[in-house]
């Protein structure tokens, strides 16, 4: 007696059901050349009224076949195929994985790995004709340092600063040629100063100076990275959002701006 | 020289600025009696194209004044009180806390407390005539116990069982009379069982029996709260997600259903 | 048939078993008054080779009965009443808890809150003359700013600075006049600044200034708390430990000392 | 002017300073062969009472050159070449990732990967003749399923079940032949039952019924995997926890052996 299959009378299609929290070790694509890491998965379906319940062990069947390189390509892939295999007609796929990106120091040039959380989120919809369309969206978790600019400007010396997350999260053409680097400097070029994992002492010199010359409060660095957002043509819509771990406070300031073109 | 009330000219307005995790001591009033808690509150403004940046500092001012035992009327007064003094328009305030309820056990009667996880959100925007409408939710993670009927219909003896979130976000008029205690009872009725903090003997027999007797899916556990919740006329519409730590699997099982009325 | 109370042949004493993750609301003593918060309490006893298991609920059962406002002598009183009530020689009972102290900004004097996370713990021991010993441990997360000498000695203007967390485990005379107050103070005194939840602008400009006349690395953060504790006559032995949440590095820096005296 | 290499006056030795938190992609060997990870590392040293600072970008810059596949031998390796290059007699290195086991279900045979939080440590000392001699320590939390012996025996049917973690910590000889694998033996043949990324209905079937035939207290099973670690020749000392997220409760029951050879 298969439980799942029978006829579900509550009249109440469900949105989402599937699998959450499973890890899965990636090799991730990128332009600089693959490296490892570990993806965080949900994947799930919309059930329609008069069905009962999903097929839950099919999600890891098809996950458990994943063992190529994966970039963008890999989640619009990954949910094409989740459709048929679970009967259904919507469907949507994430993980959310350590993406690194190798640095050169801003004066010594040496170089370090930058760790990123990146999220790649992908939605598929049959249409009536039978054609399947996906939605296609890519979050990514900037630390930088942000400096004061009331702090520089009240005080004698010295301006308050700290690590600040600047998280993007941007609907993209499912064939888009847009990269976690290319969303990542977005952030990085806007911040009082971007980090690195290793800076010598020229390095940390330079990081200092650059950053009290370039303060920015939590509004201008949420308004500047969306800026940048808008006028990338690749990125359909956004939303940018920044939090300070204040360094005088136990507490965070933090600015949200969304947008659709 | 007052830096965040200069001229903006990136024309883009913020949707949200504000402040972010902090923490307050609350004494939170209910039904039986007041008891204490912590919320950590996040409390923002939407800032115009034309104003550099709000001003940090009063939205700590208006939250160390709050000091009277609290409720749904709280965060109310609380987003209409924060508008003028941050020369605002639009406003929101929420707090997450843990609320706690004493509840018997099911045959012996022993009393004990019962905690969950409790969000009220407010929103207040005012309009062309000055008038300030408030929007206001509740969310509360109710964790409980689901028991697998399809490991039940194929096992000769047992059946897998777990505990599981049930996490429901409702939107309600702002003068509601509806109480924490009444969205919660939403998810226990539905659940295979409750949860107690406090079990003896003859209780843990009857959550083991009852359990076994009242088998849920992911699927029917959503389902049957959103019915609840579907048929309740305070509640003007709701998200309803339910989560089980599967007891087989290192990995969730989750489902999702929304309604607008 | 009591299942816990058969006879066990695995010859294998159980140092721990008992209880975790309890939260339970909590009225704080303190000089400056009573304040609301919440404890997650860990309790739990020693079992000896013969015995096969404790009696969980009995646990549960103390903590209920637990409604009068606390202060060390809560969880001294608790873990002694505990022993006979499980039958156990040994036994350990812990709480962690947010602490609020009410503060006045260095040049407004305006007042705020500023929370710190605490923990008690208190084991004790029946000696052969049927004497109850108990040990008493005060554990408090103290965050602070750190400003990095290195950066200003090197930078023309300006120096990176962050928030730390200075977290003391200190070992006390179960009689102790000691308050988590006092034990902040040791962390507080010695950073480069201490922080407060609220600030006037003149504030803002006195703490950065303040911080940048008093950098310290971590190491010194670290060596100054240690030579207060130790100073401190009250406390019998001590682990002091900091962490930098650099804000040019997207990890953390730190440093722990431990001394018996 | 190098300011950390000053002579320090406090008379404080540190006994641990250096970083943490560093993100870092790993490819892990095992013998079923190599996988991606991530690593999130801590490195530090014994510091001197006399020296005022050590040199922390150093800690960086020897972790930027590990490349190559890992193990045992890598945590080793990674705190010998640390000592000269930090100028420290005493220094030590942890890294904590993901681990991925690939097991068959017990009756389909299907495959699919479980994961595991594990922990290499390894502390390396220079004695008085300039000889290194490093201690390695292996750590592996093991997610296993628990079924209650006292919920089956007073129960007409069923019996409550949980997801548990056992937490297993050794002490091994550097050169030790001891897997991951093989430690996760101990704690998945000891528990009501083990868990799999993926079952089939033949396989949920089994593990109902296995584990319900095979009911544990925390207290059993905290003391039948010590039993096993106590017997495995290669583990020097070790401690061993159980957790259960008990189903019927919104608390964790658990338990705690540590043993020294």
């Amino acid at each position: 007696p298969d439980v799942q299959s029978t006829l579900d009378k509550r009249a109440l299609p469900i949105e989402q059901v599937g699998i959450r929290g499973v890890r899965h070790p990636l090799t991730i694509r990128s332009k600089a050349g693959n490296f490892p890491s570990v993806g965080t998965f949900e994947m799930d379906v919309a059930l329609p009224a008069h069905v009962k319940g999903t097929h839950m062990s099919r999600f890891m069947a098809l996950l458990q076949k994943q063992e190529q390189a994966v970039d963008s390509t890999t989640v619009v892939a990954l949910v094409r195929d989740m459709l048929p295999l679970l009967d259904a007609k919507e469907g949507h796929v994430q993980f959310t994985y350590t993406h690194f990106v190798k640095k050169a120091a801003p004066v010594s040039g040496v170089e370090s790995l930058m760790d990123y959380e990146v999220t790649w989120m992908a939605t598929a919809k049959q249409n009536a004709t039978g054609e399947t369309n996906v939605d296609l969206g890519l979050r990514a978790q900037v630390p930088v340092m942000s400096l004061c600019p009331c702090s520089k400007e009240i005080s004698e010396f010295g301006a308050h600063n700290q690590r600040s997350h600047v998280t993007m999260t941007v609907a993209l053409d499912s064939a888009t040629q847009m990269t976690v680097e290319d969303l990542v400097a977005a952030a990085e070029s806007e911040a009082s100063s971007e980090l690195w994992g290793l800076l010598k002492r020229p390095d940390e010199k330079w990081v200092t100076e650059h950053s009290y010359s370039n303060p920015k409060f939590v509004e201008d660095l949420v308004r500047d990275v969306a800026g940048r957002l808008k006028a990338e043509q690749r990125i359909q819509s956004f939303v940018v959002e920044a939090e300070n771990f204040e360094s005088i406070h136990n507490h965070s300031a933090f600015a949200r701006i969304s947008h659709k073109k």
